[in-house]
């Protein structure tokens, strides 16, 4: 039969704008509010240039504070429901090292910076993605209730299958500041897509 | 600073061999057992030519059995731990179509096909992909047994989940027929990615 249309490949990127914001950014950033703010602003920019949803993710090494990617939501641009700002960032990340695990031999340990914790999925990604510590601005309901995403289902005692796995989780960075932007991105009107509602 | 290097795309494709063996499957599959079929030649492929690991996944019309795109596991080859063939198969359905959201308005119903249960990660994608319908070769511990991959922690009552979506679960299509290519990909003295393990 005729398959000349089924597609074998996909392209993930950041919006347009995201290339000269990246330069603005110091190389290394040692403080853990500096790298959860620059993750605010690529969120907050998001927002802004409706280039997606209102999330953005950064991958640094842990230690020296060297920033090796950031991603934002691109679900609706891009159509694809799996472009959260944690894929984007992690497999960004992964594709600058050349590795499909950011914690293999002979690498520094890497930590992920969310401006809120991950959804049921992303939760996953973090888990195979080699990362050894997780940065979140905050874990409750409260960014759902002011935006009206859908985290998805959680696994009990997602934060021990965390610790299990020897990833640190910090929570509570810039947490007033990321919510004070997800009220900001709620008066915009904007597009909230959630999966199948039932 | 310089960030010449800051990657800000990426690209995950099928390997070389699908496009041909895309050719050779009919633009509609009627029936469940021949989606799950077609599903498995996939995966088998795969690690035959070793260019991921031993999992495929199959977006179909879930009504007329219309063929929308393939996916396999990339992980390894292209060096992105979210590169599971459910995220490829959703993705390029939903490129496919220019959809994000497979379940909306005017659009057939959309099914997964994949041959074993879905982990962590892909639990989500499934969940915010749109798909109607997920059809599984198992969903126990046989494959984790076999293969020694982690599938990770799932929420409890995931089948539930699926439920209260709105997404039909059908559970043991050619479950014999999975097991037996897994066990045909662990003898082959594969590498078995999996996250931290702690």
């Amino acid at each position: 039969m005729d398959h000349t249309t089924l597609p074998c490949r996909f392209v993930l990127d950041l919006p347009n704008w995201a290339p000269d914001e990246l330069q603005q950014l110091p190389q290394f950033l040692p403080d853990l509010k500096a790298r959860m703010a620059a993750v605010l602003r690529f969120a907050r920019l998001n927002t802004e240039n409706q280039t997606g949803g209102p999330f953005a993710a950064g991958v640094f090494e842990r230690d020296s504070g060297r920033l090796m990617s950031i991603g934002v939501n691109r679900v609706v641009p891009l159509n694809c429901s799996s472009a959260h700002a944690e894929v984007m960032a992690l497999s960004l990340a992964q594709q600058r090292l050349g590795v499909y695990d950011l914690g293999g031999p002979g690498l520094p340990a890497h930590q992920l910076v969310v401006n809120w914790s991950p959804c049921a999925m992303c939760f996953g990604a973090v888990l195979w993605s080699g990362i050894r510590s997780l940065v979140i601005a905050g874990a409750d309901a409260a960014m759902m209730a002011i935006t009206s995403f859908d985290e998805g289902p959680m696994p009990d005692k997602w934060r021990e299958e965390l610790a299990k796995r020897g990833i640190e989780l910090i929570e509570g960075v810039l947490r007033q500041e990321a919510l004070a932007d997800f009220r900001t991105f709620a008066a915009s009107n904007p597009v909230v897509y959630n999966g199948r509602q039932g």
